[in-house]
C-alpha cells in the first residue's frame, strides 16, 4: 500500500442545489468533537435530548422519534418497509421523482402498489386520493411527498390526511425538503410517519435522518405477521437503542449526531417560525428576480415550495454550461433537473443556512451575466433590483 | 420551540471497547472540512481515489469497491441481501453474536438458512463447513465472521474459502473487526464479498462502511430474478453513483467520506503491514498483562483476535462496576460481553489509533487497581511489567 500524491481540499461552495445546504462553522465544529462510545453516558443523554428536539421540530408527541443512520432515502425505506407487509395494498402519490422512489421502495417491500400518477410540477389532487381509496378500500398505507425536490411542488396535506384517516389507512409523508423550511405539523395534520434529511433545511451534514412514528404506526409494526425485511432499518430495533434502556442495535453515526444536535440548537436559537418566515421571504425575492430575468418557473405560485425552485432553461441556452459557469466563476452550486425535466430546467435550493439574501443577490447577478453571455440578454441589474424590492416589502 | 439549557461537551475518552476506536485529530480535522455537493467535481475525484484506497486495503482488484452510507451492519445487510434471493439456500457459521446477526439478516432476505452453530469462543471448523456443503449442495451463499467482536475469535478463512469455491457457492466475510488490524486478502483468499466498518481498525468516525464485491458476486446480482429487497442498499444502484458516470442514487455522508479518506491516508502513511504488526505486538503485551493479573482469556492463543480480547471476569467481581470505575477514574471505555457471556466477561479493543503501548500500560495499571479494590488482589505492578517485557521482546 503506497501513499499517493492525491490531495483533497474541498472548495468553499455556495450550496444552492437540492441539498446539501451549507453547513455553518458552528455545526462543523460540533461535528469534529471527540468521538465517544455508542453507549457512553454523555451520548445517551444527548440522544434523549435530541429526541425531544426532533419532537419539537416535527411538532409531535410521538415517543417513536429518532434519527436513522443513513440518508433521507434510508429514512424513506425505514418508514415504508416497516409499515408494509407483503401483499398489503399501498397507495403512492407520484407527482415527481421522489414519489416514484417511494413507489419502488414499496414494491420491493412486497406491497401491492397503486400509483396515482400526477403531472410533474403540480400537487396531487385530494379528490384523486379519495377516489383511489374508494376503489381500494383495503389500502393500508398512503405515501406522499410534501416538498418534491425534483419539481419544487409543495403538496397541501391536511385534506388528504383526513381522507386517509377516515379510511383507516396510515399516512407516510416525505418531509425531506420541507421540514424546518415550511410549516409542518405531524400531529395536527394526522400524519403517521414523517421523515426528513439532515442536509436540507436543517443544514447539518448528510448521513443521519430524522424520523417519527405515531403510536398507531408502532402498533401496526408490533402486530406484523412477519419481520421487517430490513434488519438494519427495523424501527422497533432502532428504537430499542434510542429509547431506554438503550440496548445495542448498531453503531450510530456518532459525530453526525453531534452535528445534527447542534444544527437543531441553531434552529431553536433562531426560532422555527422565524426560520420558516425567513425562508418564505427569501424565496419570494428569488422568484421575483428570476421572473425579472424573463425565466419561467415550473410550478404555479399557489403550489410553489419555497425551499426548492424549479426554473425552466430558456430555449437555446445550455443548462449544464450555465451551471458549470456558476460553479467555476463563483463556486455556486445549483442543480440540473431529474427525469423528463433533465436538460430543460435548473433547480435552485434555499435551504437553512444557504437561504440568505446575499446568496439570492449573488446568484441572480451571476445568472444574469451567464444568461447574457449565452445570448439571453436582459436589462442589467433588473433581477437584483426586483429581488431587493421584494425583500424590502413588509 | 424553545432552546433549553442542555449542554453537550463530549469527554475525551480512551476508547478500548469493540469500537468506535479513538479518532485522531488529523481525521477529525478532515471531517470538519466544508460540505460540498454529492456530485461536486472535487468529491467525485475523491470517491474515485477512495475506491482505489479501499482496493488496496481489501487487497483486491474488484471494481465493485465502495463505502455503504451506514454502519457495519448496513454493510452486512448490503452484502447478504444483494447475494440472496427468496428461497436460496444459505449457510451461515455462527460462533458468536455477529454470526447470529448474519443469520437473522439472511432469513429476512428470504433465504433458506442453515446455521452451523459453533461454540462461542472458538472458530468454525472447516470440516463442519465441508460436511454442511455436502449435505446441502445447492447452497448459494456461505457467510462467516472473520473477527468475531463478541468473543475475540479470529477465524481462519483460506481452507473454508477453498471449500466454498469448490462447491460453487459465494463467500461473504465480515471483516468489521479485522480489516487493517490483522492480515486480510480478499482476492488471494477467494472471498466474494467482504465488508468492514469505519470506526474499528480504520479509526474513522462511524457511519460509512467499506465493502467490496467480486466480479462473480456482481454477476450473481445482475442475474437476479427479482430486485434486491432494499432499494437503499442495492449494490448496483450504489455502484452507479460510485462509478462513472456517477449518477444520483442517494446523498452519501459527505463529511464522513472526507474522514474515511483521511483515515485511509493515515494507514497508508504508516503502512498496512506495519500497522498489522504493531497490532499483533500490542495485543501480545495486553495478553501477557492480563494473564499476569490472573485473568483467563476466553479464546485459545491459536485463535485469538489481536484487535478484540475477551477476558473472563473473576468470580465475585462485579464486571459492570469495574467498567464504571475505569470510565469514571480514567475515561477508559472497555465493554461488557454479549449474549450468554453477558455479565461474565470484558471485551477490550486494540483498534487502530486506540492500539498503543501507552493505552495498554494505562489500562493494565487501572485494571489492577480496580481488581485490587474489588478484592481480587495481585502483586502490584506485575501486569505492567509483564506487558513491558512483551513489548521489549524482538
Amino acid at each position: 500500500m503506497n501513499a499517493t500524491d492525491f490531495r483533497f481540499d474541498p472548495p468553499e461552495r455556495i450550496l444552492m442545489g437540492p441539498g446539501p445546504s451549507n453547513v455553518s462553522a458552528r455545526v462543523l465544529a460540533a461535528l469534529a468533537r471527540p468521538t465517544v462510545g455508542y453507549l457512553d453516558p454523555s451520548l445517551v443523554a444527548l440522544l434523549e435530548h435530541m429526541s425531544s428536539q426532533l419532537q419539537r421540530l416535527f411538532r409531535t408527541d410521538n415517543a417513536g422519534t429518532f434519527a436513522v443512520t443513513g440518508s433521507g432515502t434510508a429514512a424513506m425505506e425505514c418508514a415504508l418497509s416497516n409499515l408494509t407487509e407483503p401483499g398489503d395494498r399501498a397507495l403512492v402519490c407520484v407527482h415527481g421523482y421522489f414519489g416514484d422512489r417511494m413507489r419502488q421502495i414499496l414494491e420491493r417491500a412486497g406491497a401491492q402498489v397503486t400509483a396515482l400518477a400526477g403531472r410533474w410540477g403540480a400537487p396531487t389532487d385530494p379528490e384523486a386520493v379519495r377516489t383511489a381509496l374508494r376503489d381500494y378500500p383495503d389500502t393500508k398505507v398512503v405515501a406522499i411527498v410534501h416538498g418534491e425536490t425534483s419539481t419544487g411542488v409543495l403538496q397541501p396535506l391536511t385534506e388528504i390526511a383526513s381522507e386517509v384517516r377516515a379510511f383507516g389507512a396510515l399516512l407516510v409523508v416525505d418531509a425531506v425538503a420541507s421540514l424546518a423550511g415550511v410549516d409542518f405539523a405531524t400531529d395536527a395534520w394526522n400524519i403517521d410517519v414523517a421523515y426528513s434529511g439532515a442536509q436540507k433545511c436543517l443544514s447539518a451534514p448528510p448521513g443521519c435522518s430524522p424520523i417519527t412514528f405515531s403510536p398507531r404506526a408502532l402498533e401496526r409494526i408490533t402486530a406484523r405477521r412477519e419481520p421487517v425485511r430490513s434488519w438494519y432499518l427495523d424501527a422497533l430495533l432502532n428504537l430499542s437503542y434510542w429509547q431506554r434502556p438503550h440496548g445495542y442495535h448498531h453503531t450510530v453515526a456518532i459525530n453526525l449526531i453531534y452535528a445534527l444536535h447542534e444544527a437543531l440548537a441553531v434552529i431553536e436559537d433562531e426560532g422555527l417560525e422565524r426560520r420558516i418566515a425567513r425562508t418564505a421571504k427569501t424565496a419570494a425575492a428569488l422568484w421575483a428576480g428570476l421572473e425579472a430575468l424573463g425565466l419561467e418557473l415550473l410550478v404555479a405560485p399557489s403550489a410553489r415550495l419555497p425551499t426548492l425552485t424549479c426554473v425552466l432553461t430558456p430555449d437555446g441556452v445550455d443548462e449544464a454550461a450555465v451551471r458549470a459557469e456558476l460553479l467555476a466563476r463563483h463556486g455556486i452550486e445549483i442543480a440540473g433537473a431529474l427525469g423528463n425535466l433533465r436538460g430543460r430546467a435548473w433547480r435552485i435550493g434555499l435551504m437553512g443556512t444557504s437561504c440568505s439574501n446575499r446568496n439570492v443577490v449573488l446568484l441572480l447577478a451571476a445568472l444574469e451575466s451567464a444568461l447574457s453571455r449565452a445570448g439571453h440578454g436582459v436589462a442589467r441589474g433588473a433581477a437584483v433590483a426586483a429581488a431587493e424590492a421584494a425583500l424590502a416589502s413588509p
